[in-house]
């Protein structure tokens, strides 16, 4: 019998993008209008199925036939926000894992009233991913200016560690060091590169991704860290073979291929222990 | 005197490529949030003018001064509905040439409608294009998932042969072989490869070709040919030098202003018949 | 004491630079859906701080905290111009300097009429940025086609001066040779190459520099030379690394954060005079 809160190793994430690798899931991303390309690129790359379906009309529909859903609340319309409510509402009632991005919570007020009511309005999410600014804010700490984290992941743990526990979700803190708690566990990822932060999107493709992951397992923290591991390990190989923010990018999404779950767990650089 | 059913030649296909780069095309596209940035990219790099011009205040006048219009339903908002509407009823007043993208078309119910209403809204569309299975739901049938086909290009024929002939468009089928088709001739395109299915907004962007090609040559399947050639071969000489999705993009972009029509000429593979 | 109309030279643009550098300014970036990625790309290429708020639940807000701000009107649609209004209110509040990229002026009425709102809504535009035909439609002229000049640049000097004068703010023209004027300083940028006509949105981004600049200096001819300088230098050094417009692009993110401020002012070759 499988434990209640099994570990997380490298080999258990290797397997896990071996079953996501496989699986190929469909990612439905309600994302935010500068990251669409970057978000559907990654996912292709990393080998699930993108598909973008924010319209009110059809995003409970297809977010009941979705592997995973991301609601992400960067650049949100009352449009854009209806669809969001839908989707959430349609992955709920099929038991549809979704991910939800608090980009510039705290920052922004509008925002951050949408990001809390999403959280309480049907099934909570499967994970919050955020940068630190935004898991504080989310939780009701002041934000940070904009998509940037004006705070260290270390500083949002209390945060994160609450959000996990009142709401029943995973809670992925990004940063220099990635932090990822459900309340009882607590798993830090070490690998990454500073040129992450000079090419838009990535933290925001990482929430696409951690919903991909979800879809083909139900151990959210192994869904997080998996998705987590592969971004930031294609991230450090990426880096060596480029000169700067372009050629990076061009890189990242080669090696979101090139990457085999055999590199992914001789190269991961975790540890952890109780929230 | 040109009989009224030329056959489709790689010297037609490579004399229409001539005309289409001394002519620079303007083509408007009013198509997904994903692809925008994409398909203006792969505009410009096959020779193209691109220009998005997706509100429902402008859609109409612009369609009479564009050459060719692209309708993409990938993302579709009221807003841009009803700007596809516009930009359909002005170019039908211009005897400007639209090319209508059934995205996800047969998936969901919404679109599917939208798509169906467009078809026979004002003139019919110069070319219809989409994978098989969402020709196969234009036409009536049940769709895939997402953008994904699940049908082979083979099993859509009779639906793109009914679809054309009730409509009096010509069809492009998308897939490992591409069918193209007005109910008369029938074209198969060999080029091509797998990296295709790598990067998003790839089948996007050659309804915005084939919108521009119509631009310059009244034979719609002469245009959606040689559209299709061009993208499928500028694919072959990229995935040669590149080694994921990421590089491969990139490429393809470089081989799309690259490839003359002696060199599409020398390596269009393509067989055809009657539909 | 600084003179009120200091010369602009190399070594001026250099220094501001490297203001911007070590100041990392926030840009709201209120753009079009084509080139939304493409802009915050280029923003943390060269250093910058990019930031989509284009809600009007939000715009004023965010507005106040911004460095600067960009409004361009690729894709205007109801919701994003209300936006826009109240981005402007918010700046002119603030004091935050905002430019106006008028995509298409003169060429469709709607948006033209909406530019010219724009213009004397608050506090007018630090700096206004377009092509020829652009800033000719705008200043009551006619227009091009669609985001393409038909016009050159020293065909729109006239206009450029009237606006700059009328509105007390820089007008920037784009084009083989970029002309800045405040109407009594005139500065020609003579660097640049053909290849950035071939990928979309470069001129779109540069109002985003122009933006990010004009942060850290309130010399707006300053503002707008240096960001043209940045620009269209490393467009040189991507043109010689690059074989078509797809590496070219990714050449140019690479080299806008590897050009130094001495890299610049060695490279940059600027006359003027008086307007």
């Amino acid at each position: 019998m499988t434990p209640p809160h099994p570990e997380i190793t490298p080999a258990a994430c290797a397997e896990t993008l071996q079953t996501f690798r496989d699986t190929g899931p469909l990612v439905q991303s309600l994302t935010n209008t500068v990251v669409t390309n970057w978000t559907a690129n990654v996912l292709l790359a990393a080998g699930a199925a993108p598909a973008m379906v924010d319209n009110p009309h059809e995003a409970a529909e297809f977010a009941a036939v979705a592997g995973g859903v991301l609601v992400n609340l960067g650049t949100p319309q009352v449009e854009t926000i209806a669809a969001m409510e839908e989707a959430v509402r349609g992955a709920s009632a099929a038991g549809t894992p979704w991910v939800l991005d608090p980009v510039a919570a705290g920052g922004l007020s509008w925002r951050t009233e949408v990001g809390r009511r999403l959280l309480s309005l049907h099934e909570p999410p499967a994970i919050v991913r955020g940068n630190a600014s935004e898991i504080l804010g989310l939780a009701g700490g002041a934000g940070g200016r904009g998509v940037d984290s004006t705070d260290t992941a270390e500083t949002a743990l209390d945060a994160a560690h609450a959000l996990a526990c009142e709401h029943g979700t995973v809670v992925a803190v990004s940063g220099e060091v990635d932090h990822i708690t459900d309340g009882t566990r607590l798993v830090r990822v070490h690998n990454g590169h500073v040129l992450l932060t000079r090419v838009t999107g990535v933290g925001c493709s990482l929430g696409a991704l951690m919903a991909g992951v979800a879809a083909v397992t139900d151990d959210r923290v192994l869904a997080a860290t998996t998705a987590t591991a592969l971004l930031t390990i294609a991230a450090e190989a990426a880096a060596t073979e480029s000169r700067g923010p372009g050629s990076f990018a061009v890189a990242l999404l080669d090696q979101l291929a090139l990457i085999t779950p055999e590199g992914l767990e001789s190269r991961l650089r975790i540890d952890g222990g109780t929230a």
